[in-house]
Parts: C-alpha cells; structure tokens; sequence
C-alpha cells in the first residue's frame, strides 16, 4: 500500500452542533463523543496503521487552515490544502487528485470524510485493503455501510453480484428514501448506506472528470500545470472560484460505469446531530454524558458539554441536550435536536455571525 | 409618622436561588423578577412615601454592607448596620432598637425582610398605617397576610376578635403545618401567614426582650452604652458574638401577651423559589420569562437569566428554569426547584464554596 494516500476532507461546519460547532471550530475539530481527540485527528489515527501521516492530504478552508494544522502536528503542513473557497466535493478530489498524482504517478486515493466514527477499526482496515486493491485495478471503488435500521437521511447505493470476495458490483446510486422505500431497501439487504468514502486511482478519478466534468479537468489541469512550475497559489486563487460547485456523488459517481461497492460493517457513524453524539458517548451511573464539571440530582440521559471550570447542576432533567460555549448557551430536548438548525438560520437572519 | 423607622432585615443568602444568589450576591440584591430593581431597592422604595430613606435603617452582614450601600444610595451610609456574624433575627431586630432608641426616644420600627415581594403599594401604605398607629399605643404588631391557598411553607398566625377597625387580636402563633391543617386553617378564615413584618416602638421590643431574653438584653445594654459614648464598633465586635441565636418569633412573638395582628391582603411574596419567581415574572408571547439575548423555538414556560453578552437558545423545551451565572448554570424542572438546595449541599460538600 505504499502508493495509496488518504485524501481527507474537511471543508465542513456543522450546523447541527451548534454552538459547539462554527466556522471557526467546525465539528471536525471537536471532541463530541468526549473521547479525548478531535474527530480529525482520530480520523488520521485510525489511518496510521497502514497510511502514515506523510501520505495523508487534509483538504480544508482558509479560515479552518491553522486549526487543522495544530489538530494534526504529525501531518506535514504542505500537506494541508486549504481551498480559497468550498466548492462542493468534485472540486476538493479532483484537487487532491492532481496532487496524489503530482507524488506519486500510480497513486490511489481513499478519500474519506474527517467527522465520521469508525467503531471496528479492524474490520475498518480489512474492508480497505479490499478496496484498495481493486482501486490499483482501475475501478471507482465506494464503501456501502450495511444498514442496521431504514434511515431517512442517507443516500444508498443498491448493489448487485459479488465480483471477487467482498466486492460487488454497484447498480445505482439512490438519493435520500422516504420511510418506506428505506424499509423497503433494509428488507431487501443489497441496498448499503452511501458514507462518503471512496477509493480510486488519481489517474482514475481524472479521467472521469475529464470525461463528466470537462470544465473542472480544464480547472485542475491549469492548477496541475502550476503546481508542476511552483506557482500553484496564485494560480489556485484565479481558478479555484470558477470551478464548478458539484459534489462527486452527483457530479461523477451517479452517471458512471462499472462503479464497484465494498460492502462494510465496522460501526460506522456519520455523528449527525447531537443525539447520536450522546447515543456514542461515554455514559455515567445515571446514563448521563457529561464532560464537565456538574452535579446531577434526579436527572438521566442528558448530554452536557460545558467549559472545564464551569459547574453545571442539573435537578430534576432528562433527555436534555446541553451545550455551553461560553458565549451561547443551547437547551435542547434531545429529540428535537434536529431544529438546532433553525436556531442557526435564526442567528443568521438577525446578522449574529459572530456566534456561527 | 415623623418618628417611625423602618429596620430592613437583609441578612440572608437564600440558597433556593443558587447560583444566582451566593454569599456575595444574596437574594436581596438580585432581580428575581426582571423588573429592574434589586429586591431591596424596591422595599426601600415602597416604604419612601411613608419613610423616607434617611430612616430606613438596613441589618446585613459585613460580606455584602458595601453591596447594600451600592444597591442604595439614598439611604445614609451611616443606617447600614453591618453584623459581625449573622445571630438571627432577635439580635438583629434588638441591635436595630437600640439603634432607633438612639435617635428618637419614642421611635416606632416597621420591621420587615429586604426580599419581599409586594403588589399593591396602596393596600400595604394602609395597613402600614393600622399598624403604625397600634405600634405607637405600645403593642406589639404583626401582619398577618390572608391566605388564598393552604401553604404548608409558612408559619400562621391565629387571630381572635378585632379590637379596632382592621386590627385583630393574635391568639397564637403556629408552625408551619401539614398539608390538612393548612387546609383547615385556609377553611376557618381566621388564620394568617406570619409574613415576618413586624410594628412596634423601640421601647417596646427592648422590654420584652429584657423579660424573655435577659442574655440578649445584657448584651444589647453593653452595645447601647457604648454607641452613646462613640465606641461602638469595638464594643460590636466583643459582645454581638456572645449573643443568643435565636428567631424573633420564636425568641419574643410566641410567649408575649396582648399581640395584634393587621390582617393584610397586598398581594404578597415572599418569592422562596425559582418557580416563584417565573410566575411573577414579566413573561414573553410564548409564556417565557427570558432575560437574555434568546433564541425561543418551540419552547415554552421556561425562566431564562444569564449574562447580557451571552445568547441562549432553547429548542423543544418547557419549564425549565436555566440559570447561567457565568461561573455556574443551573437547569431545573420548575416543578423541581425545591432540590435546589440539593445542590448547595453537594457543593459544600465537595468544598465548592467559591459557588456559593
């Protein structure tokens, strides 16, 4: 595997997490299960077995730049690309790519997000080398997380024969079910969850862009030129703007051939929203997740993050969500958790960027 | 009324308001109810019409006399009586007569607690005075407030015949009772919450503490010479820890003879709870009583108090109280807040008292 690097990206904010997550502290760089790191670096951790810090690509913001770089001191800086703009996941891999490539002429790309959980990191590490072994091969590869439960809030991707062990062909990718096409799909058991996580060749991955995204190939071929010339800031920061905004999935995934499916298994979670933070959370004897400083009476299956020297005391509370900043305070019940956002569209209509 | 005093009793921490209330920020010095004024600002003004502020004289504790000062400055310097240590009501009452004795032989003190709620000011101004002028014909004088539920958190007062228009014989004073009592003494139409104001002259309250409490009034004698001879405070020093601990009711009320009682219907509270507090708080369309920079969605009957500079969001949630101090944030189930003092306990418990 000496030829594969991991592309990561992390352009993200996560408004869910609110007020814990902003642009200046995206989710990606929190701790939300309190598991002592952020979930970036526990990305790059989960790597480091068989993708060490040297080949691990962040793709991030400017203004998240420096963050990234103190959340991974292991990673070298120059390999922390910061996009002028986000312009969607077509653009951020097809970035990564021309630098993959750049490196290493046969490189293969896992490209991964930087804020989801991995519970299994075995089974994590098996299910990749079987997709990066068929990546080498030449194929668009993409882990399809089996379900456990018809989720609303997925894509998926319905796969069809096994064409070595552990690796299926990929029908069609299918957008977000209501709930009974998602009961439908769990019944079924060849519909697997789409988690964002794919693995091809740089050489690959281009030359589908070239052949989908005719435009961004002649963005990335002027940055390619560039970088080649050792001039590739100024020139990122004339094209990177008139990139199209497209995701991968949409963009190159839905409309090619003989894309491949790692079927997996290994407790994945894309932590969506402040539930399922306190659903992975350590718990106490009262089922509470509490990384704080607090005394708790008559109080159960509450979330609370709070500054270190703040006492929070919680009488006579359950399934409350609750999150101190220091400058904003949420109390939310914990399954109305997904109306966080409306508090962020709130602040943004009143012109409280200095909160978001 | 020219010879009337108020004695304004503002000793107390209050402990079911934690954390806003500590030992440096008592409840008297808070608005509990968003309306402006700290508790004490607002007794002081009720009584201004009747008497003024140079006779206002206020019993607190050292920790918080500069914070009493602060919170009014109408009131001179030199009527903000600073006890040692707190010995309960007797002594802060009788250290009070002395005082008022000093300054005006036959002066009569309306003595009442500084964290008192009082709705109509006219209804008290005329009981006020029912009781001044029984005060000045020697009596010992109560008010007695009319019940309109059978609280079990007060003591009551039972009163007999009326003597004069308004003015009742007080035939005893009872504990706080059980929920039947209560109930029965709401029946019989006779009983009064013993709100702790109290009318009488100075001369008065310094003989029957001479009959019932001789220790106290030995010690008291010793701190009235020494004011008449400008040596008070170290005198002060000696004596006030020496003197009994022990309530006014308890200590004088229940075994003195011939006392009155002004059964008085002002809408009054004395605001003992965070749910209290709500109720008599200015409340939003949403039945919130939010004093905060605030994000309401789908939330209601919650009482909100935080800093200015902070914004608090609340989604999907309904009564609580959720009190944010800065150092400590206290969630609560209104219906709950009784516990409040759970978490006092616990804390000094843990040697947390730089909370309290």
């Amino acid at each position: 595997m000496e030829n594969t690097y991991a592309v990561i990206m992390a352009g993200g904010v996560g408004s869910r997490f609110w007020p814990a997550s902003t642009s200046q502290s995206p989710k990606q760089l929190l701790d939300l299960t309190g598991s002592g790191k952020t979930m970036i670096a526990a990305t790059v951790e989960r790597l480091a077995p068989h993708i060490p810090p040297k080949r691990v690509i962040v793709v991030t913001g400017r203004i998240t730049q420096k963050a990234v770089q103190d959340a991974l001191p292991h990673v070298p800086k120059e390999n922390i690309l910061a996009e002028p703009m986000g312009r969607n996941t077509a653009p951020c891999i097809g970035w990564a790519a021309v630098h993959v490539r750049h490196r290493c002429k046969n490189g293969v790309m896992a490209v991964m997000p930087s804020d989801h959980l991995v519970a299994n990191k075995d089974a994590f590490h098996a299910s990749a080398r079987l997709a990066i072994s068929a990546a080498q091969k030449g194929s668009l590869v993409t882990f399809g997380v089996r379900p456990n439960a018809p989720e609303t809030g997925f894509g998926y991707i319905e796969t069809g024969d096994e064409v070595s062990l552990g690796v299926n062909q990929a029908i069609r990718f299918v957008e977000k079910p209501n709930l009974e096409k998602a009961k439908e799909y769990l019944k079924a058991g060849n519909f697997m969850w789409n988690s964002g996580m794919f693995f091809f060749t740089a050489e690959k991955i281009l030359s589908e862009i070239e052949k989908q995204m005719p435009d961004l190939k002649a963005g990335l071929d002027k940055i390619e030129g560039a970088l080649q010339s050792g001039n590739e800031s100024a020139v990122l920061e004339q094209v990177f703007p008139t990139l199209p905004s497209e995701s991968i999935d949409y963009g190159i995934m839905e409309n090619a051939g003989g894309i491949l499916c790692v079927p997996v298994d290994f407790g994945w979670s894309d932590l969506g929203s402040w539930a399922a933070a306190f659903e992975l959370s350590t718990k106490d004897g009262n089922n509470n997740a509490i990384s704080a400083d607090a005394v708790a009476i008559d109080s159960k299956k509450c979330l609370v993050r709070a500054p270190k020297d703040k006492l929070v005391a919680l009488v006579g509370v359950e399934d409350l969500v609750i999150v101190d900043t220091g400058t904003a305070l949420l109390i939310c019940k914990k399954d109305q958790d997904q109306h966080v956002k409306k508090v962020v569209e709130t602040l943004k209509a009143k012109g409280r960027t200095d909160l978001l």
